[in-house]
């Protein structure tokens, strides 16, 4: 039942070179021996001991917590840890996105980045203040604002770092986790803020407004208030339940399609104002440099807000390993800032050719959206590609479209210290013939 | 700013009896002074310290974890357990939804029931046989399983025995977790269970199939091959990471919108037959009763495997207070096991008028719809119900038209032994003048 299927390839819809199937060759009499993933059994099923019993049936298992937490046979499937030991610096931790599949992030995994640690707030003692250039300033509790008609929507956030280690000049050997798990997608339940702002009256003179956190950094950011009034949420639940303590329990600013740290977590001030406030975050931290080998060497770009199309293949990806020619399905996630997912289209022969991908529905606007395609690995090189284009008509950049506009990339030292923001390039992986899946440029 | 405005009724788009409002009542100026939920601030934002200085802004918070959990401040966030010293029976945890908001069920909080305990199966161990009326029997491990194309669906499950309270002559006095928590709703990603039945090649002779657990019980249940052919999928992802040890760690049976026990848990094998096995589970466990004062006493219906369309209230509910008059957003969620929810309508009088919520996009078929709807609580008493539609024109069921169908309802011991199945009245919670709601019949 086993055997490879190498000289079928003409009776299988191809779509692209080196083995891009269609969809629908999987389905049907073409099914038949193509696949062959299961284990042989004889035609009658004779397989000795095709279902031998293990400890698992045979004993009662363990109490039901109040509270579910995943298998000790997933305990690999977890966060990386930038700080372990906690020192006096930023904690980045990175969704696995190798070992996840859908659309949604689970709370446990969603990517959190904090700079003096996970404050421990008291929902009951937490107040958002909403001042500035409106007629009337409030401040509003949690169980306040509980009262007013909530909304829900999955959106990502993502790190305006996220990626970062494709500045590096040449390919650093690291997963999709290292290179890409500064995203996340949740369905997000909150208060939109433009309902907060009307209640409030806003004077005409505001343009802006600065959203400031209540943990230590109160770390704070200035947003256009068009954004404000367009899809801002002030976000309480996430994927059901209240936000996670590294998400910004008891609420955060949530900013659909904008750049993660403008998404103020531990939201404590909403202040309208004219103008931004140049704060350090805006001015230093959180900003992308410019072209190091022009005049703008050293300079910055100004507020870049938007997290732009990309698109990465998690499986297979860095790190993985087929153990033996025959069909796999591609499977990655593309989202945009702009808007909804149009297309994702895959190679195999690095670029040569292109296929389209599935996209798994719903496709919801500014959210992780699946993409999956049959793959035949014929047991030789491959190099394996996804470039995604939303429906405002942006695509994302191959790695010389993205040199072209923003200059020649800089080195980055290593996947946790990254010294520029918002690269989007496509993403490749290497297939050697021993089936060993690593990062490449291409 | 935090008067109550009872004489503003007027200015205010009312929809139905006792304070429904048109969800656009909050928008614009009518918002004024109407929600006034905000503490009080003067007109110039002056309040005395609206925002103090609270520890976790003044020192280090703490280390980041590889997997988040909740905030201890949400500790009461937590499944209830029926056999928390873990006796030798059954343990049922039931979904808190009177503190959820959204369509998603955190992993932590899915409900689950297990007869002899949490199983825990190695996933390298475990394997998946398909056997019977085949003509190729297979067996596949999860590795062989993550080759096929996957797809990705939210989904209800839903135990038979969910809202069994509501069989209870007199309204049991409960909170929705205790009524109405067996049912919950994820994403689940895995194999159409259409695709390895087609790689097996199936007998024109099978018409059923069997499916069996790998824990202890080996739970088994008897299924229409139709069914197995639609919409049945082999889940492996549960919001996008590996199904929780409660949900069937590392692989389940989905049944979308089929009685939770149907959507085997550890699936080990799948069985093409003619017929039922008439298994001791659906011969006895998991049947429901005929109406007990006829001549069908103490016989039961046979396969009842659709969960219909059902909706309750999930805020304000049982055990919530409501500390003042005013404008309160009413919040609950619908499903169907047919298709997609059409129309919730809800009642604050009773079920003497009703107006339509607004259902949150995008409606998904079998799988949990949000409806809001914004009311105006007066002070005086109040009997707030919702009513489901799906699009495949069912309705849910007052009480009364359920007794007429069913027969008189028996009695129930407690909440925690039920003894029928498949209700899905509507349920009622009464507002007392001290703002207080309770589980009412109406």
């Amino acid at each position: 039942m086993k055997q490879q299927a190498p000289d079928d390839s003409n009776t299988v819809e191809q779509v692209a070179g080196n083995g891009l199937l269609h969809r629908r060759a999987l389905l049907g009499t073409a099914a038949l021996g193509v696949v062959g993933a299961g284990l042989g059994l004889t035609a009658t099923g004779a397989a000795a001991e095709p279902l031998t019993e293990q400890p698992w049936g045979l004993q009662p298992g363990d109490n039901s917590p109040a509270y579910q937490t995943p298998s000790k046979f997933a305990k690999n499937i977890v966060r990386t840890l930038s700080n372990p030991k906690f020192e006096a610096r930023s904690s980045i931790c990175r969704t696995p996105h190798h070992l996840l599949e859908g659309t949604t992030t689970p709370n446990g995994l969603h990517f959190t980045i904090v700079h003096t640690g996970v404050p421990d707030i008291d929902p009951a003692a937490h107040r958002l203040l909403i001042h500035g250039l409106v007629k009337r300033p409030q401040v509003f509790t949690l169980d306040a604002l509980l009262r007013y008609p909530l909304t829900s929507r999955p959106a990502f956030v993502e790190c305006g770092g996220n990626s970062a280690p494709l500045f590096s000049p040449t390919p650093i050997q690291a997963d999709v986790q290292a290179l890409h798990g500064l995203a996340s997608c949740a369905e997000w339940t909150g208060v939109k803020l433009s309902l907060l702002l009307d209640e409030c009256g806003i004077d005409p003179s505001a343009k802006w407004f600065i959203a400031e956190g209540a943990d230590a950094p109160h770390l704070m950011r200035s947003v256009p208030l068009t954004k404000g009034l367009d899809d801002a949420m002030i976000a309480l639940y996430q994927n059901g339940e209240p936000l996670m303590p590294g998400n910004g329990f008891p609420m955060r600013l949530l900013l659909p399609g904008w750049e993660g740290n403008l998404n103020i977590k531990y939201l404590r001030r909403i202040k309208l104002v004219t103008e931004p406030a140049m704060s350090l975050w805006e001015s230093q931290t959180y900003t992308e440099l410019m072209p190091p080998h022009r005049e703008t060497k050293g300079k910055a770009y100004q507020f870049t807000f938007l997290n732009e199309v990309k698109s990465f293949i998690t499986r297979p990806s860095h790190g993985h390993e087929l153990k033996q020619p025959g069909i796999y399905e591609i499977s990655g996630i593309a989202y945009s800032g702009r808007g909804k997912i149009a297309k994702v289209t895959i190679s195999a022969d690095g670029g040569r050719s292109w296929a389209e991908a599935a996209l798994q529905a719903p496709v919801m606007s500014k959210a992780f959206t699946r993409f999956r395609m049959p793959w035949r690995w014929n047991g030789g090189p491959a190099l394996l590609q996804s470039r995604a284009w939303d429906d405002q008509g942006a695509v994302q950049p191959t790695r010389a479209e993205f040199i072209a506009a923003r200059g020649e990339l800089d080195a980055v030292p290593s996947v946790l210290a990254f010294r520029n923001h918002h690269i989007n390039t496509i993403t490749s992986w290497a297939v050697d013939p021993h089936g060993l899946v690593r990062h490449a440029y291409a």
